[in-house]
């Protein structure tokens, strides 16, 4: 499921069962995650649409980007992915589609949506720029109602991407940091802290397999300026309740957790927090 | 989109593609938005249901209409707004079905779906009273579910409006506070602080045009009791991060905020503070 | 409606309106909660999903039991109901799919589905084995999306309950805490505070029945170690605005509330607060 790969590409959505995700930094109390649907369901009245999450950390980009990405493979190829985290709503920043092997991504033109894109294959990358598709009052402050989702809306309902606008390559490339790896030691960060206050970093599966780290042996794990010695598990219940471990997260992530308890509260961490890896002790 | 007006004024829903929306006071930890979504689909296979918000404040009526009159005209027409904020459930407040022009409000007779149906064009009010279309069991201190939900169903399966009750005029008239313009002065006050911490005011675009406000002017602003000079403009990014500014909100009201800042923070304002607008300095 | 019964037991679900609610304590903040709804949109296209709440106490197994059973009743018959709180995955804790007379459940063996599967009838408790239904690669972390939630969305496929996995009689049969009754007194606990604040306790309607209480009478009650004659009433409005009283909740459970006030700050009282009730003053 997680490897599946989509039937085909296309470059329209197969209109029959459209799905299109929502993500922002709207939070749940005001009216605008309402609006944004009633604008899809206003121009496409099969699409489904589920949320992803509207609490990524107000203006936070990155955070956005990270959370869209880790969601984005579990859905089904043809998935229109609206991401709205846009600080610079407004002003000259652009408006992007991005077509990528398996899914659509829709949102402003400030790296929120490449990570996502980047770890599938990036196809085309559509300056949105034809009016037709848009509300036809853009607001100067809400483009996530007034143009991301009337295009999201307009893809569902099989509109060709070339119709958006013209392919630019012109957009910002932003790049989950990348964790070092020097020796026998990896040093990354916190990238986000989850609801449970598991600490997840930038560093891969792939990275601790690098370096040889294995599953069920005891890893020198540094959380800003404290070192602890903790087990490199493979389930939260490797260890006694309250006890401290790393594992490889759902995402594909290393995280250092607490065992029914919360990691980032007890080791003090937070996103930004060099995290490093190594064995010696 | 936003002015589009529904293809004909209809009494009954088209039972195609019924769209039932749902704002509480509820919050989001509880089984009883659940619920009202079960008995919703136990009468309505075909249901979209969407929600706008159940975070209302508790109790807050003005809170819960403003919300719901910002997002109901993004909503296709003949789509049903369920309004659940009812400190007087079970007591001897109406039940209330209300159809306008272009869509049908359901709720408590408080005044919560005013805001939104004066904003539209009137057209019934039904006081709902037949027992054939609430649940078996009508619990005492829960009619979102056992009463408003069921009805709202009903009606996207295409029960006629006049099914649900007889017509009435005696239900409570609540009116959004007007601001009171006196020379080159406005007076109003603040409604609603959203999730950024913009603070929204009572003052629309058509209040700021009366009196002669231009954009891209500095204008004088007074909150509670403090008064600062700021720019009247069209985006966030109209001022540096971190400065003030007033702008037309995405829902027509005038804002005051902070460029990726919170504002209601920053200024000490939250609902019911009094705000002032003028030129002089 | 909220005694009716399904129409016939079934062993597979009609597939052509499958209804999937979710629960669990995973927040709102992450991308698990929609990761999970893609798994089942991957698998089910023509699933609806309702969550019925994501913001359970972290590991609450009960307040996770008791928030389900609460809300279940009011779906359709046929509904598969996802629970996921689940302090033990990975680990050797069993994956269950119960089937009740009107409903299905799947989630872990550690409880949670087994106050809302005993408040219908158990008709088979199958322990989920087949690894055809899951996804091919199962994370050790996260069996809500890659066991639960595929299981549920097969299941909605009409595939026969019997296809996951062999039939059961060794579950963890979590039990609700009963109240005491000893003369004309009834002894119980707090088992949840809701969003507002109301007190909800495990005394049914059916014990205030048994020992004689009657509404509009004054009764004595116990929270903690704090005594307070109030009224057995009927709805909130029955007492003036900022007073205490008992009433039956929607859920049908002994709550102690204050009319357009938050009962459990006033009165101290949270999940497994003492509370009694007598008639003595």
């Amino acid at each position: 499921m997680r490897k599946k790969s989509p039937s085909a590409s296309r470059e329209v959505v197969s209109p029959d069962s459209p799905i299109i995700t929502l993500l922002s930094d709207f939070g749940s109390t005001d009216p605008y995650v309402g609006s944004m649907k009633g604008v899809i369901l206003s121009i496409s009245k099969k699409a489904t649409i589920v949320d992803i999450t509207h609490s990524v950390a107000k203006f936070d980009v990155l955070e956005g980007g990270f959370i869209l990405a880790a969601a984005v493979p579990y859905f089904p190829p043809g998935t229109i992915h609206v991401a709205v985290v846009d600080p610079g709503v407004g002003g000259r920043r652009k408006a992007l589609l991005v077509k990528t092997k398996g899914y659509y991504l829709v949102g402003p033109d400030n790296g929120i949506l490449m990570v996502a894109a980047s770890q599938d294959r990036v196809e085309k990358v559509i300056e949105i720029t034809n009016p037709r598709y848009g509300l036809s009052q853009v607001s100067s402050t809400f483009h996530g109602r007034d143009v991301f989702c009337a295009v999201a809306a307009h893809l569902a309902n099989g509109v060709s991407i070339a119709e958006f606008g013209s392919e630019t390559n012109d957009y910002v490339k932003l790049e989950f940091p990348k964790p070092d790896i020097t020796g026998q030691t990896i040093s990354g960060e916190v990238v986000h802290v989850d609801n449970f206050g598991n600490i997840v970093t930038n560093i891969k599966f792939t990275d601790m397999a690098e370096v040889g780290f294995e599953r069920n042996t005891m890893i020198t794990v540094t959380i800003g300026s404290v070192t602890e010695r903790m087990k490199y598990g493979r389930i939260y219940g490797d260890v006694a309740v309250g006890e401290s471990l790393a594992l490889i997260g759902s995402a594909g992530f290393l995280e250092i957790s607490v065992n029914q308890d919360n990691a980032a509260s007890i080791h003090g961490a937070k996103k930004g927090t060099r995290v490093s890896i190594s064995r010696c002790h």
